[in-house]
């Protein structure tokens, strides 16, 4: 009984997984492929197969199965996380969720010509039901779950097994070091040495990417690289689709910013197949994949070792690139400057970015401020983390993300938290391999895979994220991992 | 109660039209971008596709509602059209189509390597299962239909409205045409003059091709041009895909496939806006289809004015091609020479190499004769229709189409009707545009698209074929519009 309920949730699950593998190509084409005219077919088309999966995770028979399972002893992480995923899509009352579309989309849309106009009060009238109706959804999320607060029900959607909590401690620990750490970085760093004024080909730049993407285990008979507007990674396992920006003058950028897609893909390429199509398979967590997306970019890419193997590379694809050395390349990586934007900001100050926007929406949801105390706080944090102004310049400052415009409240935590577990990932590998560096100048970046395989990849959602990092790692999450970080490569210049 | 019977039905089909986009470009992306790794995942999600979209084509609600529909004074033709796609999925036991893709597909795949090894005693064992099910498959479709024999019932598949009869009369005319007129041509043509020994990078190729859909109207904001290894197109209005295959010695086989590519992707972007989803909007078979295809690319791209405009393209993107003027690449275009391959065939002996097969899958359907007995008929024929010795030889013989492996009997007359149905629709356009030769040189082909997009495309599936073919050229579809065409290019040289 209990074990055809299994079954039978089982088989569902991969139904709407199947249906979910067309969303997720669909979505790539309609990003990377699709002329102008096919998008309101496609959207018709994506929608369709959306209601046709949600309800399939909606169907009362999936809670009588579930029901059935209860307290049983075989699989108990599968039914946990299938419960997790069937709860999140169940605690909401319809009405909601539409209402959320209408006013996340006119949000979102006013946004694209406020923000450039610095129009604030403008935005602040469609934002405000933005606010309500989040607020509304974290309540329901609550009640459905152990969440202790409004807006932890909302982190954990991106989130999950990280709480507010542990995040609030993480976030205190980086407050009480960061702002100095800058300080000492800024001053150590002095004035930019390094300048790049040179053009370097997009089509040499693709070569330049694809080998290296090579070097970093990405295999093209399960992959491709594309060029898109907004870089990023999907697809799954034995079809991986990265796509990167490429701008004439900016090629480090662009290598980072695939480095940075390598690790994404990796993580979904290397999901336990045993477990394909269920919750359980699936990456745990936010926090989790931002790690291995950062692991590759900062922890890799931006070493002194792998630099030291890139250059050559780089050296033989882009003529342009031939006067800078190794130690130039990877001072131009690293080099750290304040200021107004978070995607634009460096290792260091990225941190303080986040952790200005947790405050204030973590507070926004919880009702402790209101959507028009926003420019005030953002301006006094700006200055307090930063020393950047940022008074009156709404265009640069809180209008400049899309996230909070369709109520994506809670998912910015996962940048920083992602950073610190790459970090601390990244400092065990580097005590079991002491040779690290040496494999990294002759390009040899298996030994990371392979570890991370192992305690990352191939554990999909069998652990909770704590867990995880608990168990790859040998403790949780814990901000020292980072300044340590920091500190080594930005006062010390050790890698 | 009729009314909203209808309404009903029309949401249905949009539903399962949104379903069939979504197949349609994951068939693409498979086609042309998808990696090898992701051949597993994507047949499982395009195969829950298929089985969601056939499940809603075949719930009892829809034979209840076409039911109530019966006798309705509005929407006949679309109801007509909803019915004839509501019986093509419901006339067949599931357990009958379950085993056709089995062992279709096993006949196909040992096709793959019995071709090459000139295999037919292998090839017969796995062929002879097929042919008993698509008899099986015949016999119920000729049941659900009104189809006077069981071939004919697969017939309307492809060629729906072309009757058996119909197709009988017009290839023997055809019989008693041919092969005298192709000697004609063989000795009126004599040795060719002309020869083309160079190399033509594909990179400049794809720039004239791009160019060259440009004067065929195809609009890049509603379409792509890639490359695979079999030309095709497909997608729908907004988002015409197509594909050409380029070979670095063969630029003007690319350029003819691109054209006739681009008929195919007229004709689908330009059906009825107003009937977008319903059966009725749909293209009318693939007689007019293949027509669409052929008059772009036999009566407007080999046509000697339309050559006349092209070559000064051809000399600025292929540096190689600057040797040959517009009446040299005509002569190659046209060349006539009978052969094994119907896919080499030239304009004169292709419809030979089709009337071939049609002869013998009709009667093999029809249970006149046993696959064992192919070989002799085939060479008979093609000694006989092409004077062409294939005794021996299977596997430019009778093995060399993939068309019968998984049991598409009655497709290929298509591409003959469609040959003469485009002779026929130009030959009136022709006669409504006196000055059409002195536009083609101009490369204006816009009087054309004008004329098709009023009689053809903008009619779906309002009127059966052959009305069609009345309405838009005053006559059924008759063999002499081939001839007359055959005649007027190949042994008077008038365009």
């Amino acid at each position: 009984m209990t074990n055809s309920a299994y079954k039978n949730l089982v088989s569902r699950f991969r139904e709407i997984d199947s249906l979910q593998h067309a969303i997720t190509y669909l979505n790539w084409d309609q990003m990377v492929m699709m002329p102008p005219g096919g998008s309101e077919m496609r959207s018709r088309s994506i929608a369709e197969l959306a209601g046709i999966s949600h309800a399939k995770l909606t169907a009362p028979e999936i809670e009588v199965w579930l029901s059935e399972l209860a307290g049983s002893a075989d699989n108990q992480a599968s039914i946990r996380e299938m419960k997790r995923v069937w709860g999140n899509a169940n605690c909401l009352p319809a009405e909601l969720v539409k209402e959320q579309i209408i006013v996340g989309s006119k949000c979102e849309m006013g946004w694209r010509t406020q923000r450039a106009a610095n129009d604030w009060q403008g935005f602040l009238k469609n934002f405000k039901p933005v606010v309500e109706l989040s607020r509304q959804e974290a309540k329901y999320r609550q009640e459905a779950s152990s969440a202790t607060t409004p807006y932890e029900a909302l982190l954990a959607l991106h989130c999950h097994g990280d709480s507010e909590a542990l995040i609030d401690s993480i976030f205190n620990e980086l407050r009480e070091v960061l702002p100095d750490l800058l300080q000492q970085v800024v001053e150590r760093q002095g004035d930019s040495q390094v300048s790049v004024n040179a053009d370097f080909p997009v089509e040499n730049q693709i070569k330049l990417n694809k080998e290296m993407l090579t070097t970093l285990g990405f295999d093209f008979n399960a992959g491709r690289l594309d060029q898109s507007m907004h870089p990023f990674s999907t697809g799954s396992a034995g079809d991986s689709r990265i796509t990167t920006r490429y701008e004439t003058d900016a090629f480090l950028e662009a290598m980072a910013g695939t480095a940075h897609e390598v690790g994404h893909a990796s993580y979904e390429s290397m999901l336990p197949e045993a477990f394909k199509g269920l919750p359980i398979g699936e990456s745990r967590n936010m926090c989790i994949h931002e790690s291995q997306s950062l692991l590759f970019e900062k922890q890799i890419f931006y070493s002194k070792a792998f630099m030291q193997f890139i250059t050559e590379k780089i050296h033989s694809h882009l003529s342009a690139a031939t006067s800078l050395s190794a130690d130039d390349l990877w001072k131009l990586g690293t080099r750290v400057a304040p200021g107004n934007i978070r995607v634009e900001a460096d290792e260091v100050t990225y941190p303080l970015h986040v952790m200005l926007r947790y405050e204030i929406e973590s507070r926004l949801i919880n009702g402790d401020i209101e959507a028009e105390d926003i420019p005030e706080l953002w301006n006094e944090k700006m200055m307090s983390y930063l020393g950047v102004d940022t008074k009156g310049d709404y265009t640069n400052g809180c209008l400049q993300d899309i996230h909070w415009t369709d109520g994506a409240f809670g998912y910015f935590p996962s940048y920083t938290i992602g950073a610190i577990n790459a970090a601390q990932i990244f400092s065990v590998i580097k005590s079991e391999h002491a040779a690290w560096q040496e494999r990294f100048k002759r390009g040899d970046v298996e030994f990371v895979r392979d570890w991370l395989l192992k305690k990352i990849w191939s554990q999909g959602c069998q652990l909770k994220s704590q867990e995880l990092m608990q168990s790859a790692t040998g403790s949780p999450t814990k901000a020292e991992s980072l300044i340590e970080h920091l500190e080594a490569r930005y006062l010390r210049c050790e890698y």
